[in-house]
């Protein structure tokens, strides 16, 4: 038996896994059920053609509200010489969709009739007159739906292996079929293992891990169109799993274990799957999630795939995608998910493991005329980099990683409109930014934000890569806010400064304040450990030009080159244990319930190049910035001032 | 009270419904529901947003399976000179994803550490040793997932109206929260009304309509994410309609009533939305489905909206999409659906009432360096179009029609990589391009084929419009296929021409021949009503080199210039008893059961252009010809001789 984890190519993983599917029978369609024809059958997958059964229309149908006539009859009438059509032999009513009498072969609509004989005609119905008067011929089959018009019997109307849409039905419906064969949907057993997880609802405490892959696993697995059995938490018990394991496949057609697929000490997956069948495969050359295991379980004719999944969230979810959904698709009899892939330029260089072909997130969104990526942090457990991924790209095997500036494919997670419907905002971070995103949502437009400081936002605005910089740059010289070095970095394009709010900057301290800390003055004391913001924030800028002023070397503060790059990190810090205080703004510390030592008020900026200010694509965002409901909202933080929200400041 | 038909703009239509559903209260989301966190949340909106109330990791975590440490401990190691660190005060072990014990802030690697002290470790368990031996020194946070590293507690997780992702789930449950309050689903009623329904199963007689406009409305209506209400068909009843549209009113937010919107005799919808409240508006300049009814029926404050959906097929759809979708959606807060868009060239000149918006439905390929539109059948009632469409243009009204060539702006339904793998396949119609369409779909190929006869494949060759032509031109002279027009049609062209099967023409007629027709030679007589097919068709190339021939002048046959398009609707028109006889294929007569008179064996030929046969585009074509279980699906067919099957001809 071997359980060690060694990296095989995808593509040689795929083939082992189909391999043995086609050995045991699997490779192909589970199995077939009939549906009555109504709206659950959407989605469902046709597991046979549908023929026509019967024509559509199904006789000659009247394509109007009028008298069915012969149209030789009416060869002779003319606007001078009108012809009588007696009812009954020669004219008949019909309503639209009415089948026509055996003898006719044309309608002539109302409209185009005089009326001969009628008496007392009773309200609201036309009265069958005695005769029509008509005053010109008509041809054949005029004004008449002639029978297969749409459909004729035996014709294809739909190819097996249709996803069914509604419009699907209503054809299946009208060439004569009340029932319809689609494929079994698969059953997918999601077995979560783990000592150290605590189910959902329930407080975790540190070291325990709340327990989502199975709902996000199953999610999936019912998009794909799958039916997903979750099965309870097992702990790291190896007679436990096996014991699990055994009864799931027992029920479904497809066993995913999450977790233990690694070669960990607690990791039981490989030697689980070793001792109920085969071990295909243990480890996969693809970032993330390389511990991925492929096995076949039971005896023929009763064989049961499973699939040991990587546990961190992102690493199961791209193994989900890569090797789940093949196979339902396959099980299904329906074509692979093929995404909308757009060329896109990377933001940043990023470099990747030769070996593995590397699977990395991107935020997508057009500025000016570029589509710009912007790669998302490549932790494993950040499932928020998964939230905010807009699309995916892979650098293959063989690549090293590639510079800023290169073109790559995107496979998109959104429709294209999402992606022109994009703000980049790259610059400071402020809470109010993600308030405002909550309302432009609202209004068609996503807010991306990047944050990488004031100073980092005005190099990606005279880059071009994004819409506009949050930024609150104080200049030690004048005393004012952002115009100096906005005309250094960006001194050859146009911009708007339009305030946003003035907020309190103070040091974010552990609740009740245990080491006593008023001041910048006390940083420099040996206990205290700070935490600071990256080189280039506005708060990184405030902090050194007043330790300059108090005559503060940095280099006294312990803690100095610990860096961060949001408020919300820097009280996370706080929060944690990790720092005893940083400088940041007083929402920050209210939202980790942490004390606040006020210093300095501050003005927070937008930053704008004009093309972009006076595009549709903002316009929702100066709206915003008016809105009362906004305003209260930013209010209600602690610290915050919007007396000059809107401002034009230049 | 006004029941007249009189057709408003659709912006206008739009905002009167708009300015009721505000007055009435029900111009936002309509509700909110709190759900459990599992895959039923997948494609529910988000009716507030999520904000984190966790941190996540909520605990600093062990990034691999190692030994936390403290850094500081670890400055002084170096390869010549390691240090030990006693486990349990200055190493302890953690598995990934574990807790760091307070004092600790990093983790060293397994693999980077040399264990002391260990006595008999037990199988397959790394045994706590004594003491850890490092040889380099680490930095703080190495291998270490801080608290907060994926999400810090208060910042924004989805905002609202975010239609829920399976990764969205995970999110949520990482952020703290075990439910999700969403925004209730519509309820909306679909009731049938028309004495001339019968319900699906039912077999329906001549005048009578299968009723499955219910279905395809409550399917539509179930994507979009309401929850459909389908009623029992009630016949042309006014007070019955009253009273079932009451029943409606009172258990759902929308009643959709299908036909009698017109109006004629028997469309009650517009007098019974007048009857139960205010009719806002009667007819909507759009094409097709003008005989909309707009109206709001009850009182403040349980008013509903009720849409009186036309009767045909594709009207009714096109109401859905027009009215009802972006109703569900503001009622459900979510954006409106927005196709993906891209540009493509008209195949065919199209002409366009002037006053409405003109819905165009499209097949929609590319075919070299195009993507062409080929405009399908307009008839409200061809629901066999919209299966076929690809995607939707809109003609707005002042428009009175666009040339072929014209570029327009195609709304697709399908996803792009579908339209790039579509082979346009227009000329002759022969069963075998069915099952050929039928065999490619489980390749991931879409055959679309446009049935204009053979010369009018091979102009539409001539034009670039098609990947390939279906093909059976006799030449009178030398009594060879295709070769001769080919050289005309296409002179500059390099093509293959590629057998695809060897076919009996003959004459189709009634089932047991009841007027004794054997030979071309009955056609001129009068009591025989003649089907042909159109100008350019192969079979009326065969006909018209017989009758020659034969000395039979087409003048002497009645029903000559009576034409239909496909061997199939030739065999239908004799079906209906609409004509007595026409040429046409066995398999067609076989089809709708008739009877056939063989008269002569033909081939059919693909033409090819040389660029289109080397594609991989078509390579799935050329292995299905030598499919074995294509060709006994072909030879199954009565007729048909498979002897020179993808032989190449030229």
């Amino acid at each position: 038996m071997s359980v060690y984890l060694q990296d095989i190519p995808l593509p040689q993983a795929q083939s082992r896994l189909l391999q043995a599917l086609q050995a045991a029978g699997l490779a192909g369609v589970l199995g077939v059920e009939e549906l009555p024809l109504d709206e659950r059958a959407v989605g469902r997958v046709l597991s046979e053609p549908i023929w026509a059964s019967i024509s559509s229309p199904h006789y000659h149908a009247s394509a109007m509200d009028g008298y069915a006539v012969r149209a030789m009859h009416t060869i002779e009438a003319s606007p001078a010489v009108p012809i009588d059509l007696e009812m009954g032999t020669r004219a008949f009513y019909v309503d639209t969709g009415d089948s026509l009498p055996a003898w006719a072969d044309a309608v002539i609509p109302i409209e185009n009739v005089e009326l001969i004989n009628i008496e007392t005609p009773p309200e609201d119905k036309p009265a069958p007159p005695r005769a029509i008067r008509i005053r010109a011929a008509v041809t054949p089959w005029s004004h008449v739906r002639p029978m297969g018009e749409d459909m004729v019997a035996t014709q294809l109307v739909l190819p097996a292996g249709q996803v069914l849409r509604p419009v699907d039905l209503g054809a299946i419906a009208a060439s004569g079929h009340d029932h319809v064969k689609v494929t079994r949907k698969p059953r997918v057993a999601i077995i979560p293992t783990g000592t150290e997880l605590v189910p959902l609802g329930h407080p975790a405490k540190a070291g325990e891990i709340i327990e989502y892959n199975s709902i996000t696993l199953a999610a999936q697995v019912t998009a794909w169109g799958a039916r997903a059995n979750r099965y309870p938490i097992i702990k790291d018990d190896f007679d436990l799993i096996v014991q699990c394991v055994q009864e799931a496949a027992s029920e479904n057609d497809l066993v995913l274990l999450n977790a233990g697929s690694s070669a960990g000490s607690e990791d039981f997956s490989a030697r689980v799957v070793d001792k109920l069948g085969e071990l295909l495969v243990h480890g996969v050359a693809v970032r993330p999630g390389h511990p991925v295991i492929l096995g076949m379980i039971g005896k023929l004719p009763h064989m049961v795939p499973i699939i040991g999944v990587p546990g961190y969230p992102v690493s199961a979810l791209l193994t989900g995608e890569i090797f789940v959904e093949p196979l339902i698709a396959r099980w299904l009899g329906r074509p692979v998910a093929v995404p909308i892939t757009i060329q896109a330029r990377l933001t940043r260089k990023v470099t990747s493991p030769a070996g593995d072909d590397d699977y990395l997130r991107l935020a997508v969104g057009r500025v000016g005329d570029k589509i710009l990526a912007a790669p998302l942090s490549r932790g494993a457990g950040v499932i928020s980099a998964l939230v905010r991924a807009d699309g995916i790209t892979i650098l293959p095997r063989g690549t090293q990683g590639l510079p800023a500036g290169s073109e790559v494919q995107v496979q998109l997670y959104r429709q294209p409109h999402e992606i022109e419907n994009t703000i980049f905002a790259i610059g400071s971070h402020d809470i109010t930014i993600d308030i405002l995103a909550q309302y432009l949502a609202a209004q068609d437009r996503r807010l991306i934000s990047a944050n990488v400081g004031s100073m980092g936002g005005l190099v990606a605005l005279s880059r071009g890569e994004s819409h506009l910089a949050g930024s609150h740059l104080l200049d030690p010289e004048s005393g004012e806010y952002n115009l100096k070095y906005i005309r250094e970095v960006l001194p050859k394009v146009m911009v708007k400064v339009i305030a946003l709010v003035y907020r309190q900057q103070g040091l974010i301290v552990a609740k009740g304040n245990p080491l006593q800390i008023h001041s910048l003055e006390d940083l420099v004391r040996e206990e205290i450990r700070y935490i600071n913001r990256q080189n280039g924030a506005g708060t990184r800028v405030l902090l050194d030009y007043h330790l300059r002023l108090a005559g503060i070397p940095t280099s006294a503060i312990n803690g100095y080159q610990q860096e961060e790059y949001t408020h919300l990190a820097v009280a996370a810090a706080v929060a944690s244990g990790r720092a005893d205080c940083g400088l940041g703004i007083a929402a920050a510390a209210q939202a980790l319930e942490l004390d606040f030592i006020s210093l300095y008020q501050e003005r927070y900026d937008l930053v704008i190049p004009q093309h972009f200010y006076e595009s549709r694509l903002l316009e929702p965002l100066f709206n915003t910035l008016q809105d009362q409901a906004f305003r209260q909202a930013v209010l209600s933080l602690p610290g915050y001032n919007i007396d000059q929200m809107g401002k034009e400041i230049a």
